[in-house]
């Protein structure tokens, strides 16, 4: 049996692994709580619960912000999952994004027994992160088809087809006796897709006939009026690339996830007689995983390893490679870096950022756009990418075929959620049926009435390479003091209960000030401990924390006037047996 | 005799500080050299060099990269002028932001006698830097009025007035034997200016009729096609925005700088009855300025102080305040994050970003954003604020009006100057006419040809606190390092000459992981650290760097086979006298 169908079989099964899901019914009240994270960091993870039954929409992590250093990325804290444990039914996932996903290996580890169920590319996506972690057969999953509806006993959701940046993206409509709740995923409405149907719009409108007590809705481009533009567009510009710069060879930044982006690539090289070469591990694994279901259409020899483009002029391919957000570790910076093994950017070479900068990274890019234009390279930006969320004419389309009792604005920066908020109010939406959710908020809505009932344990969880929540507020907060003017270590040796001073104290300073040039402040701020040190001695002060207080005061005081710095100054006392 | 007056009698006076500015004259060469920091950080400041005479161009400083943790600005390295100081008969600035004039309070440490030559308000701002470091009287200066022609002895400048975000701003025609070159400083074409002449395009038409060797032009724009708006269309916006929320107090968060759109302020807060009040350190100490020399025009009991704010209803004033950068100490940022003592952001409060972020900068505006939403402030920032910079084809009338030999794109990123040369190109001047200059570059221009023969010593100078230049590469890997994951220290004390192990070894880390939670890896940590000394006294190791690097070893290996993380390792030993 081949990997694959192994995959399918397992997925087939996992109908016998759910739990029991038979309707409890009764009066009981629909409750709505995102469990995503603090205020700054979004994480998509929400928990409907109805009664005895609680189903999870996506499972996301998120990136660190600037200032939580070190942290490779930031995990939701699920506690109130794991005290209601019994309840938890199942995972819905609309998408196959990292902040739809990328929490499952670490939240599964606790969900044993839960199933997953998505799409089948958001499935596939999965499995590769099940994989990474080793942990494929432990996980129950279950491939779901649009128009399906999962039963989760008093909670059954249907996946609805919509268009977004990467394929299989689906909204929810979730069936509860309270009534009907439709969450959009992150959405756009795309009439001319480039793989697949455009959004179910119909469905929605049927939904919306029979009554929807609340519309969760991507507010990402909320603050954007008008609509978002077809993906098709940019296949449009790729063509005129291609047809311009006949004579050079072209590089091509995105998104490795935006699969429909990569197969207009595949087009318009085959249009114009172009090897297409994918680079970037992400890139790989992820067009690797699409080409494998077939979701991504490559004509015979269309594609190309890195190894073989010496055998190809360069006008004769372009290049498909991770780091468009600029990301200091991606192919496409490793090139302009001139640090890439294999590719060296030459004067002449076309590259075209097929993506738009992430709030935060424009720097980033803006440096990989200069190293690229300090070679000689032309460097392309413009009508080389669309939004994959909707706009505002988009989500009034959305609300106006729903005809949603309350709103409630997900999937954005507050101020995308306020924006959306101003959009359902110019519809016609009360004020007062608008909710705009923060973590751990337990929304309860009823057909009379909704309205915020208590709060539950949320949180954020930082990663730091192995270590998983054992960096918090003050590791960051240590790390944050350290970056900023380095740190003083003041050592000192005492002998036991005599407390003679038999060795220092000795001063050793990291990123603080070159030490060569700096001696004579090194050698004061010395004698400035030594005082310290001395005087605690001469009034026979035996308690060290008194001790290693005067030494921070002193020194801290004597290092500010001197160079208004506050590194952070570490005294540490030894005690020596005689 | 007021302060005004002094200062007056000391500008009028310092002619006679000139230094001997006899022509030499000759058949020498036109250099022109660019003394600004490094690749990545542009500092404005040039020389301008003929025979024995250098005039410099700008004195600005820079804020600096994300990396260059803890710094606060960054100065340029002006050894080659320390080095042809007898040559250097003058300054000549083009206009008063910080990154044209800042780091003239450094750099005039050791230029004394040199003069400063500026327009008015550019004077005004230069001398408010001045007293700031107690040097009014130790800078020779003289105001210039537009028209104005500086005698440097071979080198003559011609101040040409043009329109940029700051009133005052001035092009420089350079007269030397060998040629003219004109410098457009940092400008826009504004045909209506809010306050006096537009640029005075007919000046550069009759310099480039007498023929122009090298035009030296803003670049900042020249990614963007079309023209620049003028500062005008942001009053009538800063109107609709008065007339619509009448009954809202309004935020204005702009540049202190921009001194004609704090005029617009006024101007509409005097049409709607709204008394103004400015907030922010940089905000009064700029518009005080321009207030005191007649730049702004303020209406009898316009201007308001923050603690008469109070004896006014909410829709009676119009708060102007900093912060529109998302500056972490701003006004604005304090208020959002009601951190403010005297303003506290209401719901319906409206709040006007007049201003666009500068690269970099996205995030922090968008955090303040956020927390604005969050509050249910309205936020505002749409067409409210253009560049003071000229785009594509400002520069195209430019280069037209000039007729320059040769191109030297100045002021912007590289993909700016780049494509300042491309626009150059599409204007018929050839690819070898262009020179993109790097810091340092020595460009030799003449009538029959211009190379860059040589590279003069620049750089930066980084200042953290008071120290300036005592942190480089070094100081701010290590602080690179300790931000990323922290600081394990490591102690011991050995006796003198027996090497027997008095004390230790004790670990202590900072910025590393939370101590309590990971008791057992600091145990098994302090556990690999003595067998790594014991095995170095086992074998009567006695010296201390061995020692040192068989602790650093085994610790980093053991620190990263458990967790991933690379925190600096910093064994100290201590040595007991007994």
């Amino acid at each position: 049996m081949s990997k694959q169908d192994n995959k399918q079989d397992i997925a087939g099964n996992t109908g016998t692994l759910f739990r029991d899901n038979a309707p409890r019914s009764g009066k009981e009240k629909l409750k709505i709580i995102p469990l995503g994270g603090l205020e700054r960091i979004g994480l998509n993870i929400t928990a409907v619960e109805y009664g005895n039954s609680i189903v999870v929409i996506d499972c996301g992590m998120a990136f660190p912000e600037d200032d939580m250093l070190g942290i490779d990325f930031v995990l939701p804290d699920i506690t109130y999952l794991e005290e209601n444990y019994s309840k938890v039914k199942g995972f819905v996932i609309t998408h196959g994004h990292e902040d739809h996903i990328g929490a499952i290996p670490y939240v599964f580890r606790k969900m044993t027994n839960v199933p997953i169920l998505a799409t089948r590319l958001t499935m596939a996506l999965i499995e590769n992160k099940l994989e990474e972690h080793n942990m494929v057969e432990a996980v129950a999953r279950k491939v779901v088809n649009f128009g399906d509806i999962a039963d989760f006993g008093d909670i059954k959701v249907e996946f609805i087809k919509t268009n977004h940046s990467i394929q299989d993206a689906s909204a929810l409509a979730i069936y509860t006796p309270a009534g009907t709740v439709i969450h959009t995923g992150d959405f756009k409405v795309d009439y001319t897709p480039v793989f697949g149907d455009a959004i179910d719009l119909l469905r929605f409108a049927e939904i919306g006939r029979k009554g929807v007590l609340a519309l969760m809705c991507d507010s990402t481009n909320a603050e954007r009026p008008g609509h978002t533009m077809s993906e098709k567009t940019v296949g449009a510009s790729f063509d005129r690339i291609f047809a311009e710069y006949r004579t050079s060879r072209l590089i091509i930044a995105t998104f490795a996830s935006n699969i429909d982006r990569v197969q207009q690539i595949i087009n318009s090289a085959s249009k114009y007689g172009r090897k297409v070469c994918l680079e970037g591990r992400s890139m790989l694994n992820v067009i690797g995983t699409a080409i494998r279901i077939g979701y991504v259409d490559v004509p015979d020899g269309a594609l190309i390893t890195l190894d073989e483009i010496r055998n190809y002029a360069p006008e004769q391919i372009v290049l498909v490679t991770t780091g468009s957000q600029g990301e200091s570790m991606a192919a496409l910076s490793r090139m302009a870096a001139n640090l890439h093994k294999k590719v060296k950017i030459m004067p002449g070479d076309v590259i075209v950022f097929s993506s738009q900068p992430i709030p935060g990274n424009e720097k980033a890019v803006s440096n990989v756009i200069n190293e690229l234009s300090e070679i000689g390279a032309t460097v392309i930006f413009e009508d080389t990418h669309v939004s994959g969320h909707a706009c505002q004419e988009d989500i009034k389309l959305i609300y106006s075929l729903v005809q949603p009792k309350y709103a409630i604005p997900v999937h954005g920066e507050m101020r995308h959620l306020r924006a959306q908020a101003a959009v359902a109010e110019s519809l016609g939406i009360p004020k007062e049926s608008i909710f705009i959710l923060h973590s751990g908020d337990v929304l309860e809505v009823g057909e009379d009435r909704a309205n915020i009932i208590g709060k539950v344990q949320t949180g954020t969880i930082l990663v730091d390479g192995l270590g998983v929540g054992d960096v918090g507020n003050i590791v960051i907060r240590d790390r944050q003091r350290l970056s900023e003017d380095g740190i003083i270590v003041v050592v000192l040796t005492l002998e036991h209960y005599t407390n003679r001073l038999l060795a220092g104290p000795d001063l050793v300073s990291r990123g603080f000030v070159y030490v060569r040039e700096s001696e004579d402040l090194l050698e004061e701020a010395t004698r400035t401990v030594e005082d310290a040190v001395w005087r605690c001695i001469d009034r026979k002060i035996s308690d060290w924390s008194k001790i290693k207080t005067e030494i921070k005061d002193d020194l801290s005081e004597f290092v500010w006037k001197r160079t208004q710095r506050r590194p952070m100054i570490l005294p540490i006392i030894m005690e020596a047996y005689p």
